[in-house]
């Protein structure tokens, strides 16, 4: 789903103001019912600011890629910050990147890559090495970064336990460049091909960094071999400055959300551990910036473990904070998530995700508190997310009329 | 946004019949709540015979281009007559032509103009000329009207004020051209240069006009210049006829609606200067036509004025000419918005717009007055403006089975 209009129809008719707009995104927000009460997670916890805010704003329910499609965390952003979450999809080298914060060049290479165990026939017998320990990874990354190769600059960074990411630095590099990752046990790691012609400098490269790794590797155990997938390159994005003239920034404890505000042009703010160090760095900087994206990740976290009562309570949580930024009172204020999380199904899902903006202008429903089921009957009615910035941004008036 | 079905498809489908369709253009109706009784307009005018019909009608809530997108009138009403206001929108100079009823041919190319003062450096000192009168405008108008250039027709024609309209008219030109008008006093007018190759012709041409021109205004005073921008021809617009086999009418007091209806292929019938001499007109013509455009503005010109009681007047203004429609009885009536201008902002403005159609075969909802939160509930729920056709067309039992 791209948004109607056009990024280029919006970055004519979007104007620079001094009002704000403060996305608050809870990660996983959306539920389901629990079997024994019937309620879901947002109905089942104590939130007066959510619900106050509710009776304040339009609601509704957003649908972050379209009907029956479960977004990882990347798509669910992507589409929040008006990017087609299906055009501007990423390959894994490069969300594995985001994902620990590594800032990638517009034509750098990146791999996700598995430490596993083969044996002495060169055949797979365990995809993750046992999980080796995060330390370990961290030991043998050092090793492999070491490897050179000429005219190419190579990092290799340590992700958590069996995981790292390989990228590549250089004139001339492609990422149309196969997995050497089979997928399975019991085969050998497969040689990497091109899938076009441009890409055999780089299929050479990355064979001769295996080749070479392979060797410093082979006294290891459990972990004497590993294996690459998703060789890719940041997709090209326009800034949210360059479309909407906004200057953004974003506040988030975890480095995967920092790296996807980074892609669309946001400025990085401390984040502290917690949420409630998040409002006080949205306290901090609020003079500075018309567009803030907080990010709270514990929702998802618990809804993930399947936990019900933790995820209650981590709405609670963030309820609690609400305080400092009510107290700021930006022209717009959007809530909503990036994707549903019912702690019933201990993933991420396809579920509509509630939605609510306050601003002055925004009409609001009679819907008056933030639930699933309340948001049904929102002003808004369903929609695709891509559509929420342009929609925010006609509320805070940075948005000229279209076509004269 | 596009028909989702598409044009080619509706012309497959469609069929000629005699059964009639009246679309009741209310401009800028839809509204938002007063602060001190929170009604909007709608809802605090008394309007038996809208109400009346929302009883019997199915109801909805139409996005004129997609949410938080505020439409100027043309892509509001390109929308409404079924063409993606995005794909067809127009450049300035064609808006300013069709605005005041000026016909161009498919290859002509309109440029608005605006004239200013420069200083005897030829510095733009004033990018209006102080508002000149419309009198004086079109005295100088007339002075650049005699100038030629051969192969070439060129018309000069006054708007209000400062404002006017070039036309040029000949084989081989291209709207592919820069504006004169640098959008800034402090600056010289800009020589008019190619967007591409194609142009260069036009590029002479209009340089051409500048110099000539310029010579005959530099002893007026304070209209010694004038700026050009927005070159541009008319978007290629299949008619209503050709998509929909309708033989369709407009009735219209302003000559912006009527010139929009043009480029739909509608005949302009007589509209006289009120709501009830377009009655008048409607019945007259009723015969003759199976489908009808009836634009009513005032409600659109006092929202922009701000004041919320003279456009619940304006509301009920309209709510009193109804009889003499009712009575045509219609197999199909659709009165809606182009878009909405909320008094409270005296402005257009990017809120959906209350909807509804009548007919034998709608399916009523229990939607019994005619207003934003009323039509909320509706039975259409919120939809594109460019669905309301094939919709209208549906209920006339004009279009066939798709697919067999």
């Amino acid at each position: 789903m791209q948004i109607v209009i056009g990024l280029e129809n919006l970055k004519k008719i979007s104007r620079a103001s001094s009002s704000r707009i403060v996305f608050l995104v809870i990660d996983g927000v959306g539920g389901l019912p629990h079997p024994k009460t019937g309620m879901t997670e947002l109905e089942a916890a104590r939130k007066p600011n959510l619900d106050r805010i509710a009776q304040e704003s339009i609601t509704g329910l957003i649908n972050p890629v379209s009907m029956g499609i479960t977004p990882g965390s990347p798509a669910g952003h992507l589409g929040l910050f008006g990017y087609d979450p299906v055009k501007f999809n990423m390959g894994r080298g490069v969300i594995e990147a985001v994902g620990i914060g590594l800032e990638l060049g517009s034509t750098d290479i990146a791999a996700r890559g598995n430490f596993c165990t083969v044996d002495n026939q060169g055949v797979i017998t365990d995809r993750r090495a046992g999980r080796i320990s995060t330390e370990k990874n961290a030991e043998l990354c050092r090793m492999l970064g070491n490897i050179t190769i000429p005219g190419i600059q190579i990092r290799v960074t340590p992700v958590r336990e069996h995981r790292f990411v390989l990228t590549l630095q250089g004139d001339g590099l492609s990422p149309e460049v196969t997995d050497s990752d089979p997928q399975e046990v019991g085969k050998t790691p497969l040689t990497v091909k091109c899938w076009s012609s441009q890409a055999q400098k780089t299929v050479d490269i990355v064979n001769e960094f295996i080749i070479q790794a392979g060797k410093r590797l082979q006294h290891e155990v459990p972990a004497n071999m590993f294996l690459l997938r998703g060789f890719s390159r940041l997709p090209h994005m326009p800034s949210l400055h360059e479309i909407y003239k906004l200057t953004p920034a974003a506040i988030a404890v975890y480095p995967m959300y920092r790296g996807l505000a980074r892609l669309a042009g946001m400025e990085i703010l401390p984040a502290g551990n917690d949420i409630s160090s998040e409002m006080q760095s949205l306290v901090q900087h609020y003079a500075n910036y018309d567009f803030f994206f907080v990010h709270f990740k514990t929702t998802d976290s618990r809804g993930e473990d399947g936990n019900f009562t933790a995820k209650v309570q981590a709405i609670e949580e963030l309820d609690n904070a609400l305080p400092a930024l009510l107290k700021l009172d930006p022209e717009v204020l959007v809530v909503t998530g990036d994707h549903s999380t019912p702690a019933v199904l201990a993933m991420h899902s396809w579920h509509p995700v509630p939605f609510m903006l306050r601003s002055k202008w925004c009409f609001p429903d009679q819907v008056s508190d933030f639930s699933e089921r309340a948001c049904l009957r929102g002003g808004l009615g369903q929609f695709p997310a891509v559509e929420i910035i342009p929609l925010a941004m006609a509320n805070a008036q940075k948005l000229n009329k279209f076509g004269a």
